[in-house]
């Protein structure tokens, strides 16, 4: 099936049938989803950004039961900024809405049991095979020890500044992260403000700026966006909202709901659920949320978790970002399985026909 | 040279060798830069949104005159707002940038000495043979009218409702006006800011709202960005950025070497110019004026006239708009004859080998 599909340098660095990666999505991918995809010739990726060392672990033997396929963890590579005055303010603002659902108030500002670092050292030790990055780069000592144990580097970039960097750090590979992206901004250098290039634009510029493979990332939903994202110049693309509402992954029933339900609705770009700029489903609760204080990223995420729980339980959307891409109206509700063989199959008709066609 | 080019409807309905379509961009293009591109097989597009009716007139007789290929004319179809407590305000605030500059004081709101209606006139009386236009739909009279005199309808869409009210209106084929795309946004259903959706989102998502020919807009520079559109379910592209250094174009030669200058820059959305929001590229002079209360268009753009012409005789940056889209540092510098044979014979030349590898 992949005979039409243009042989290259990324599928050869990641033993891939077919260069189409599932993003991380930290909350919704699950080793589940990820062992599907690899075992359906593309890289499952495990969103960890959010998970303690134990769990990362834990995570990881469960997918080497599931599969002897080569995998990807993804990570968020930065330092959390503290701002003790907007996080108590931020806390304080969530205790109305606490009240309502039945939730008790909470005044204290939650505390960070783990950092990058912690996390990073579970991808070490356990040598993983593939380790893609978000928000920043590693130091120069953890890629070294990565690349000691064989691990493939990749990193990711909204601009072309964050090129160049991950480019002179010797990843082997760079996510281009498109302004069509659902969830969170990536950008590390510069305002994101600056940074919302869509894939059209981003490809053939990043393109210029580097030698490395890139895989684009944004608004991807079918044969076409794959082909015209190789076209561009990408050797490969990632593909989250795709995969949202498949059977394997992890969003609470209402939020796949919303993904067909809202399907008029345009999206938009909020700090509101985490504390960092992420692109959700425009919906009436987002607007009752506009006016709330917001504490810095990830305090503003971990004190939306009661809520956004006992939402889940309610089936309520008030607290739930419904994080989506620009493409998210073309979504399939198939399984893992099923929408990437069709992703495959149909892209090899696409090029077969490009053949053909005059 | 066009052999390898997929035939479609777009090219037959505008009569064209390839469907590229030069973009209006009103200020920008020239009489001269229509022809050219007319001459060597796209579409030649006049932006003549600021021109009063005897200028379009005699723009459209100086067309004539140097060519008896079809060309398109493109106006701003709204109703202006007007508020004058803001409009005084910011014609007050340009004051000491004017005693600066050598200018007099204004404090009078300037008036608008003709409407979008006045304008649409000359179309009709001239029987323009293509018609585009943005910021809204044109009456059903007025539709009525130009389809009598068997012009063809061009309307411009940022989002899927727009595709969808432009479809109904009958017009013949609707521009996607992508996130990426340079100058003023034409969203003229809900919010601008729901509506920056990137091409690789848009076009996909329009292919399944209407049948009509789509032109793709926004961040293509190039024959892989030409490819990427068409496959992505275009039937056309329309670039201005490209064409925006050119020989014939019409900007002073301060911008012009601003877009190679800056070409490290990133592109920003701002409504300090004009009154209406546009993608410009960041500087530092776009930075001052960060603060300065904005008059509603087109009021703030006809206030901004001094400063900026005089910014244009002293070669300074200060208050000249530098619109451009997201590809901009991939922009050249030849006629736009070269510019234009480049990329049909490049495109060709792509298609050429996606028949022929693997």
């Amino acid at each position: 099936m992949s005979e039409y599909w243009p042989k290259n340098e990324l599928s050869k660095l990641l033993h891939l049938d077919f260069p189409i990666i599932q993003a991380p999505m930290a909350g919704v991918s699950t080793p589940e989803l990820v062992t599907s995809i690899c075992y359906a010739g593309g890289l499952g990726s495990l969103g960890a950004g959010y998970m303690s060392p134990y769990d990362i672990r834990k995570a990881i033997e469960l997918i080497r039961m599931k599969s002897r396929k080569r995998f990807n963890i993804n990570l968020y590579c930065y330092k959390p900024l503290e701002n003790q005055t907007a996080s108590m303010k931020a806390q304080g603002a969530l205790n109305p809405y606490r009240r309502k659902l039945g939730l008790s108030d909470k005044i204290d500002i939650p505390e960070l049991t783990f950092t990058f670092d912690d996390q990073l050292q579970i991808i070490i030790e356990e040598k993983v095979p593939i380790f893609s990055f978000c928000y920043g780069i590693p130091s120069k000592k953890q890629i070294e020890d990565l690349k000691n144990n064989g691990t493939i580097l990749i990193g990711t970039a909204t601009n072309i500044r964050e090129v160049i960097e991950l480019d002179k750090s010797h990843v082997d590979a760079i996510v281009l992260q498109g302004a069509e992206a659902g969830g969170h901004r990536g950008t590390f250098i510069g305002d994101w403000k600056d940074s919302m290039i869509g894939l059209m634009s981003l490809i053939p510029q990043a393109r210029e700026a580097t030698k490395l493979p890139l895989i684009a990332a944004g608004g991807i939903m079918n044969a076409k966006g794959i082909t015209a994202a190789l076209l561009l110049g990408a050797q490969g693309v990632q593909m989250g909202t795709a995969f949202l509402r498949c059977i394997e992954s992890g969003v609470p029933n209402c939020y796949k709901e919303a993904l067909t339900k809202f399907s008029s609705h345009t999206t938009t770009i909020t700090s509101v659920y985490s504390g960092r700029p992420a692109r959700v489903i425009q919906n009436s609760c987002l607007e009752n949320l506009a006016e709330l204080p917001i504490a810095p990223y990830p305090y503003q995420n971990m004190m939306m978790q009661d809520v956004r729980k006992k939402c889940e339980e309610l089936s309520r959307l008030d607290f739930i970002p419904l994080y989506a891409g620009e493409g998210f109206p073309l979504i399939s509700d198939r399984s893992a399985l099923e929408i990437f063989y069709d992703l495959a199959q149909s892209t090899s008709l696409l090029f077969k026909e490009l053949k053909q066609k005059n």
